[in-house]
């Protein structure tokens, strides 16, 4: 006899626990288990905004459907966003292609109620275009830099600013870039010092990461 | 003809840039290049925190010779550390055998002025002793965490607190560790949102890590 | 001239001496083949339970045709199961998308007697979902610990539980997963002493290994 | 101002929590540290046997000292060693060279009380060693195999048996074998259905599988 | 201005200098370069056996249209075969989802007039399989050993036989077995002396090594 | 709130600063991006050559429709190539399969206005296809080599000649060429002194290393 | 209760069942163990040669002592070498410093009865070497290619020969070559049909494999 | 009986040939070997400078005493070093710790009559330090940048120059460096058009490949 408990295991209490409260993250579920998912979340009462992540038009549907109130963001489907909150956050790219996995963490970083200015293509090989960002990198309250190929843009941008740096590996490119890995290795072993990473094509990690770097600002929970 | 300009070329502008002065790395210097390396960045007066790391016995001999005032900590001689400054950093490792990992960082921290509390021992095997930590976890404004073998305090320890996550893979343990592979990948795949990695064995980025992160607390550099 | 002796060669005295009946898997093998593969196993007779596993419909229903009585799950279908025997197995996943294989395991274990109890969706990012299971951990004979990402469901649960604790890595997430071989690497890794490992995705072979684990408690081959 | 709380932990309760006591693991531990944790563990009376594993001559003189009554073993000292339990495990190794992994193994079952039959050198490349050992194959509660190289013992034994098979890789041999890492994919990429495995030369991690997998016949702590 | 020599360079001389003729390897050709590529291979009179290999039906059916008198084998078209010549290969599997890589090792064999037995799915987890292949391994001029998984079969043959033995690796199953990547070490590992290895799912290689090795039976060119 | 500063930064300075204009990489920009960014770098008049790489065929027509002038090459389009110039390349493949590798590095130096000769398919096998190129490699003022499986061209060729030696590993062929890593890896272990290498299929970075190291006869940016 | 069977299992019957007698490998045995492995391959009177292989002096000494008659080789101790035999090998080093795994294969075959000729330093860079030594690849009856870096030697050789071509990839080098991983895959991507590979510095390996492909001219035991 | 051919092959031609005089390596060989070869290379009179490299002390006394003459070098001792010639090479090193193989590498352009500035310590931490080098960079002929940890300076430089630039991955560094392999993966998916990259730590390698790519304003072999 099988005794199935296989229904999802919602954590309500994960937002006022760590400040960041549970995604539903669809791969790998029905269109019905991310709608009710997202209703589970929802029912307490707000508690932290509830984002569906990584979702098929089909169960972008069906979420939106079952729950109204959503809003369409880069990192997917979004209820309850905080309202604006303080701390401004620089999101950097070292090329076009790492676009997509940046706008993620920017689209977190809003659902949370922070600011923030993405700034696309500076890569080092046209070194002023980094350079041009130096005053936001001086000013900003978190910098995330997102890149692939080699990742050399982390440790520039590190050392052009005080602020907490978030790197995120990219699979963009081929070949040796090795789907993400050489720049992952690489921005762990960065020359300057303070660089911290996250994990390959993870702009909602990056996202959350610079959330919780913002918790002084912002007095956690709210 | 060979011109060499082979000399260091020290860079003691990166306090007022990044807030982090300048760390003068031992290994592959001669015990006078130390010394004169850390007479260089201490020539111009106080410009944040001055440590020679990863020093061996001669080196730290010639510096302190040469450079009078130092104080001996976990991170190598330290000179002009800097007053207590608001921020509190809690640094657990998993085992004792990441504890020297574990102190370089606090010294980082005492360096630039902030307070930490170092617990030790806590890994999940046995997950009364990171729950004891709760209430510190909770208020810590930066947690660091330091764990080798297969690196699974860091995803325990983020769902835990919303302060931010500065995970450290250690080479301690044998086999299948990898010398710190394992705990780097683990640790950067964490299901935990929000996790940020440092290198393999880099207690000292990852005390520079935490100096960013407290930036907002401090204002920088002082 | 070209001696083919390509058949497949049955193993029907496999049940008998390691209690583990031969299964046909699937890939590679026409319709045909499947079908006739699960005939030969069948013909001599109840020799514990014959399984067709990761089968594609058409393979599906050619066995299916050719060797009536066939029960489906979610290990494929299913020749005469054993009847109940002694032992329960608690089957943990990290997350939904590590349910297919998880319930892989389940059904083995459910075609050799054995009960089980699933519950998915308990990782160690929101820890008072495991520990909500302890009583279950501590009753349970045998614990499967089906987790992707950095697999540190693993630890976890067996630093509750002094049953043996069977991990299954998979390739569930992205990116830094590296496709399950991070899970791989860190479960062997474990901190908490006694965990084994299987391959990855190897839902089938985390069952089997169960199965053998439980002997004590049914006397093997029946 | 550091808090240093660096001192062990200890985890008194794990014996009876999950059968297998702490063991301390003498490497980055000064000797006064490895006789205080073996001390402390002492502390509240029998709680299951206490191992000091790994530890270099001054370490065990330090521990011994401090703490009568030890027993010098393969896996270290023990003290406090458990009576005769049922289950008999077969303990086989590939080559000469992976004897100090397999022994190791057969201590931790010893201080747990459990028999062991270590039967070395039967390496698949002379198949009649193995098969001369069936009759303990299928007889044995357990089988651990300790092999190196690339690691094929660990399928052809499982082949023969129905009772729980935990492999261990060692690092034996060079070149093609990478330190262990070769026999670790090897055997979790087992053709034979049920086949577990532990990290890389952890005899250790073995013996407290095999103690755990044998809880049926002993009812767990005593 | 580009001077563009971008074709093919033929080698017809390849079957007088290595006794193995150069064979057409049809991916990255248009079906026009395939038939070509043949013709021109043909031209001089035989040469030894012309193969069109890992062709699509496309350029399978150019390559026929111009070039007649070909035999359609699992490695592809066949021109020009040799006849009979002393000399037999045993070819076994480990499962059948290895039969397309060793049949492919038959072809290029059956091209050079050498008989072979191919004998499958006689993997390790069922000894008695490959133990009653004992005389034809005793007799056998060269045995070519084809396995996924872990790969142990090449181990175990070698134990039983005098005769040389060809592994391939292949990339059948999934997870542990890295695509070949395991087989591909463990073989070159293996405890058994005098394995040797061709690339992984490389059936090509390993036939044109075993016509090598009949050379001494052969007097090479005929 | 979002500031999106997430559009193209072009650097039209990179031909006067480094002798080769930006490229426009394709994947991942929309067709109107692609024929902006060219529009963008065409702007300013001509400043060395621009191209537009890796296009599929509705970013090509955007590109064209909007800027027109351009000539189609096989490293995509060009617009404003420069005039002959002194400096012949040649190009040599080991086989057929890394012709579109080759190719692309064949029309970047032609967009730079340098000659070169493209010689495919003298792969070691047959080592008098490379001797014969002897005059060639011997006049040749660089040489590119593209290879993938083991990539021993790259070797063999410095060995033929004095003038700089650029090698290309491809992700031809399958299995044990690990998708070029292989290759990679081989040619930056060359026993042939002064082997360079650019990444994996890279013929684009191949070109640009010719132009660079022309650049003594061209005396530079025209 | 430990029942210790972990004495050495000799297989005195594996000369005539494979063509190699055991030998014995000293790494890992005390001396005395050593020198009672030798007695007991010897006890039986003469089946094939006995090896002592990668012996240490002490072990060397006592195995001597014990055992009169016994040859010092490169490849270590012999005793019963077999009479000349039909059978010649050339082996090839790419560098002088693969000489030592080169001269274990020449004294594997010497202690079999083999003739073979060694030609060092014969890589790739300087193709002449190896050119000049066409007459003895067209004549020899096997072919061994020893080379570490990149391993090219293996394909250049198999190009000119069509005797069977046995490489072995070496640790020689630094850097790149991975210690013999990079030369291990190089190798078993070769371009040239039938290379077959043994593992990394393995020379003994390349001599026991050669002595099988020796047996069609020897007729196996003697 | 064997044949024994093991001494060196000298390659006298190779200068005339690649304009890159054959070198001496040391590792391996006795001290008189050292000092043989040398003589050897000599004997014919100047063609092209004699190097010994990575030599130990008794290599370089043995070679020297034979050999008058030399002059000793960073990367070892050089005998008919080339006059002077046009061509200036710029070293640029990442950090201190990578200058013994910038040296190796200025060592190497001395001997063919090369002029170099070589400057250290340019980190892309502090990016002032390599924008100083602005001048330098554009002015020089070939520039290389020699970088361990994450390998930036190679494609920062490469953005400031239209010289060839050839990386050096160096092991400098520790933990995620992974003893250059990082760099070295870097570097080749650098995003900067045109690097080219040598093995790691291989500054001999990286100095031959300057001399090759300066041939077009030496004429080749003086």
């Amino acid at each position: 006899m099988v005794t199935d408990q296989a229904e999802l295991r919602l954590d309500p209490e994960r937002f006022r626990r760590t400040g960041i409260a549970e995604a539903v993250y669809a791969p790998g579920k029905s269109p019905e288990q991310c709608a009710a998912a997202v209703a589970g979340l929802l029912a307490g009462g707000p508690a932290g905004p509830v984002l569906l992540t990584r979702a098929a038009p089909e169960q972008v549907e069906a979420a939106r459907e079952r729950n109204p109130g959503a809003t369409e963001t880069a990192a997917g489907l979004v209820w309850h966003a905080l309202p604006p909150a303080p701390g401004t956050v620089l999101v950097l790219t070292a090329g076009t292609g790492d676009l997509p996995v940046a706008r993620e963490a920017v689209a977190v970083l809003a659902a949370y109620g922070h600011d923030s200015t993405l700034v696309a293509d500076v890569g080092v090989a046209g070194l002023h275009r980094v350079l041009a960002q130096r005053r936001r990198l001086a000013e900003a309250d978190v910098v995330i830099v997102v890149a692939g190929m080699e990742g050399a843009l982390a440790s520039v941008a590190a050392g052009l600013t005080g602020a907490p740096v978030i790197a995120v590996p990219t699979s963009t490119g081929y070949g040796s870039g090795l789907e993400g890995v050489t720049a992952l290795l690489a921005m762990t072993a960065s020359c300057s010092p303070g660089v911290t990473v996250v994990g390959i094509d993870n702009g909602f990690g990056a996202g959350c990461a610079a959330v919780r770097t913002l918790r002084p600002l912002t007095g956690g929970p709210r």
